[in-house]
């Protein structure tokens, strides 16, 4: 172990072309689902992976609900907004995603040498939430890269009751939803003509 | 392009192993760097790749201050907290991840079908705040793995003053720091060893 942990790692691997065509190039977001179904190991493995991304201090507070088709399903589909019902009620699979926001309570198990770091958010609620939802965050980005690199499309939508879902699905108030996630292979006419990004003259500055 | 609009895309391609440990599974948070220096192309590059995952209504709220080794560095490392200090000043590159404010000045280039979001978020400014700030942070998570996907290491970091940091940096209050981020090769000995993710019984629930 000690060799291994002072040793200088070998150059690191670049992600060849067709790797970022999957995840960031030539992948979109989708809007219509073809019917194949997306399996219970395949949702448990868009997860594993994204799993591995980093979190502050590792406090991982993202978690997972996941909506098959079925009652669970049209439990969820009033609470989104107008435009996004059709295609949530459609897709093979939806994962609602949320903060726990009692993340701090895993932090004894996740980072072992501060386990103080616990207290620290237990008692500062602003601290906590504010941390606790920009992790939860990072982590839906990787969720949606994960999806892609799964073979799948993603449909993220911010559009949706959130308080109303937290109340269907999470009535105890721990789980906060944060964005929802049609996922499934893209079906007929899946996507829009590609919209523009910005340039590099509005995004970065230099010093 | 009618034909191709219309037409159902074939199968997707999923991302193989090596993609998959060079994003995921074998990357790891830098806390040492080599001297190699890292290029103004590579950080050009690193954005110009996660600019093309998704945000809510394609708004791409997410700024990026570079700071190369120099006096720029120099006004910076103060307000790292104490710890993130050495790391940072010894970093080929560093990266101030901001949301920009006023994103959504840009909404009618960036959803010419709908601009009068633009008046929606300008007359709304909680929203407005909310918005930018989750889909920036989404930003950073696909940011992040763009660093990864050029062959660098990342050491992201959310200790720091940011209010002393956009003080510093963006006097003109527009831009607001949410995550600093060294980038370049590891140099010896540059991660601890990986600290445990939380089991899915901790993490994903079924409907």
């Amino acid at each position: 172990m000690t060799d291994l942990a002072t040793s200088t790692p070998a150059q690191l691997a670049t992600l060849d072309a067709a790797g970022r065509a999957t995840l960031f190039t030539d992948a979109r977001t989708a809007n219509t689902f073809a019917p194949t179904p997306v399996s219970d190991a395949e949702l448990a493995e868009i997860w594993d992976l994204a799993k591995w991304a980093p979190t502050s201090a590792n406090t991982q507070p993202l978690r997972i609900l996941y909506l098959r088709t079925g009652p669970g399903r049209e439990r969820l589909v009033p609470h989104m907004n107008e435009g996004n019902r059709t295609k949530t009620a459609s897709a093979p699979a939806v994962a609602v995603l949320a903060v726990d926001t009692q993340f701090h309570e895993h932090i004894p198990t996740l980072l072992p040498f501060k386990p103080e770091l616990k207290d620290v958010f237990a008692a500062n609620e602003t601290m906590r939430t504010t941390s606790g939802t920009f992790n939860a965050t990072l982590q839906a980005g990787y969720y949606i890269l994960s999806v892609r690199a799964h073979g799948l499309a993603a449909g993220p939508m911010s559009g949706f009751d959130a308080a109303a879902i937290d109340a269907e699905f999470f009535p105890d108030g721990r789980w906060h939803a944060i964005l929802v996630i049609n996922i499934g292979h893209p079906g007929p006419n899946p996507w829009f003509e590609r919209l523009p990004r910005l340039h590099q003259q509005d995004t970065l500055r230099w010093t």
